[in-house]
């Protein structure tokens, strides 16, 4: 076991999660054990509050408020889009010094696990020695090395619930309807709305994902299908779709004059995207009743919408990252494995350079060859990621009566 | 007790709730014990099944899978945008002689209540004897003689447990949120976003309503001091909201123009109004990170998310409605009453004409004086609709470290 003694530092990067808590918890907890942990702070607001010296003192946190905040959504220590480079990890070196942080722990992505090498690169050159483990964390599921990433599980249950949902809803009044999904590169997230398939004719239909080139042509000619099939059509779009030549959607259907007018264009925290496919829809099909609703913030964040199973495991990564870094002395990123055929997970800790600044995508094996929905081994991957207890929607079953007027 | 022999006819109308269901099954295993009943028919697709005499004999459907169906969100026999006239009731009143129906139970909001008005009066003006029930059912809670409709407390569940969500996220990354709620006449939905509030600084900090003219100015004068006192500002809007010539604002926010040439202006199924505001935001007080998200279908759909006071009074008002129908043997609509201070409820069979067509307004006590929040009243009111197990946020509280190279 390692004996360095010092403090334990640990911080939340980039968009929240329904269990990125549980991460912070789980270094919290599981470093109280070690004796040679002198306090554990946590940075307020991420990487800025180590340059602010923004900390607050776990240790003198009840065990049972942690639990609490384990189980609500959101980053608890609150967190920051900033991204460090190195003259800005360097000013985080120097509080760090000064505290005498000889562990640092950061639950993020990969821009996080970025940051956590270049600080851990600093310290190396400083002669100072520094634990530095990254602990991941995305919604987007796109780390390099895991299987899958604490977060997701979670919004990926948000995604299928929804969809569920708007099947019925699509089913009773009959329509277009496209559900707009976080994922800017990776579709992992979009894909899981394929998980609220139950009947045969249940959406999403279709489903398009970053992984693949959206061509607005074939887009219609998949909703008139599938239009002219069902009587309805339920449409899952991730929000990052871009064509052939790698222009986002959301870009080429604004149109060169909308996109001066308004400036830069936002791809998340706004409607636009289902507005303008909707628009395409109605125009390219003739088709009235057509409607779009865009996740937005509510897919990582609403309340009361868990996977206990990732829940579990993003505690768990976090303990994992303080047992690494006390009894094996090493730096990395934790990384989540899946070792066996059916569902259980091992954690490695990997070199973070593995992770740093890189993008994991769908593999094709989970898309399939039309480029417009996923394969079983998808659903084979993502279910078991959405916990126990998942709703079901139930159809009347009964027998049609005979017509007497209309015979 | 009536001995009027007969079929009973059962359907849905309007806008899908996640409880419905619920209304329909109570109809159905109420009215299997009475005698007189033939059988139990469901319109398939509301009042457009009985014109086209698309019935399902419920009679033949297990028990097991009716309660599976009451537990699954939307209209399980089916919904319709229909809003029939008096010929159109005249061809449903056609269709319910041939099939021998002698009692018929509709679920919807106001419209609906008022085709059973229509349908009543012609059974009565050519001496058919039928009794005519209208079951009350809205998210958006605006049905005259109820204190509350069942749907509600679901929808108020969802939207309340959205914003406990955006608030940790809002918190977490700062920035202005809008979030935008159902409702074009009644602003009881987007008001439940205010039970989401637990910590003094907790939003949303703006409520707006469509029983209250909006202002631009005002809304922008609301924002910046929110802003400047937290750092953030978290904001319910109703997608009705209209400026003091009820104009409604997602017309006026688009301008002559856009409208032009768009067409149509829709008010569902869009982000327009959400967009609108937040480029209102950051272009009026040149904020930055502004964010919005429509709700849209989700808040009347989504899975897994249901107030179980208001599954059981969903039942309550089926079963109600039966035995008003077969042990009192007259025509209405059942109302929801809350007799007692703290909680509880009792049905009464109102007059029709008393329901039908009419929209109930938030009443002033539930709206505060600057007419951007809700009341103390309107809490007491809402909270208890949500149902029980309503999850919680938590906040760490561990004291901060005194700084050492910031002193």
């Amino acid at each position: 076991m390692s004996r360095l003694e010092g403090k334990v530092l640990v911080a939340q990067g980039g968009g929240p999660t329904h269990v990125i808590n549980q991460s912070v918890v789980g270094v919290a907890l599981e470093a109280r054990k070690f004796s040679q942990v002198t306090s554990i702070y946590g940075a307020v607001h991420g990487v800025r509050g180590i340059i602010d010296e923004e900390f607050v003192d776990l240790t003198r946190e009840t065990t049972h408020n942690l639990e609490q905040v384990a189980d609500t959504p959101s980053s608890g220590l609150l967190s920051t889009r900033d991204k460090p480079n190195e003259e800005y990890c360097a000013r985080m070196f120097k509080v760090m010094q000064a505290h005498d942080i000889r562990y640092f722990f950061y639950v993020g992505g990969n821009d996080s696990s970025d940051t956590v090498r270049i600080v851990n690169e600093q310290a190396k050159a400083a002669d100072y020695e520094l634990r530095a483990i990254h602990i991941p964390k995305t919604i987007d599921n796109d780390l390099m090395e895991n299987d899958h990433c604490p977060g997701y599980g979670s919004a990926a249950r948000y995604v299928a619930q929804a969809f569920m949902g708007v099947n019925l809803d699509n089913r009773a009044l009959k329509g277009v309807y496209i559900g707009v999904v976080m994922g800017r590169h990776a579709g992992f997230l979009t894909a899981a709305s394929a998980v609220a398939r139950k009947y045969t004719d249940d959406g999403p239909h279709l489903v398009y994902l970053p992984e693949r080139a959206f061509d607005t042509d074939k887009f219609l000619a998949d909703v008139d299908r599938t239009f002219s099939k069902y009587g309805i059509c339920t449409i899952a779009v991730s929000e990052g779709i871009s064509d052939k030549d790698h222009v986002p959607m959301i870009t080429k259907l604004m149109g060169v004059e909308e996109r001066d007018a308004h400036g830069n264009v936002q791809l998340s925290g706004t409607g636009a995207l289902g507005d303008l496919l909707s628009d395409t829809v109605k125009k390219g099909l003739g088709l009235k009743r057509v409607r779009s609703d865009t996740f937005g913030y509510l897919q990582r964040s609403f309340i009361g919408c868990r996977s206990d199973r990732d829940a579990r495991e993003a505690r768990e990564v976090g303990e994992k990252a303080v047992q690494f870094a006390m009894w094996d002395n090493v730096d990395g990123s934790v990384a989540i494995r899946r070792p066996v055929l059916d569902y259980g997970v091992d954690y490695e800790l990997v070199p973070l350079e593995n992770v740093a600044g890189k993008t994991r995508h769908m593999p094709d094996e989970f898309i399939n060859a039309e480029g417009n929905g996923v394969t079983q081994a998808f659903h084979a991957y993502c279910r078991p990621l959405l916990g126990s207890g998942l709703a079901e929607p139930h159809r009347i079953r009964a027998p049609r009566v005979p017509k007497i007027l209309h015979r």
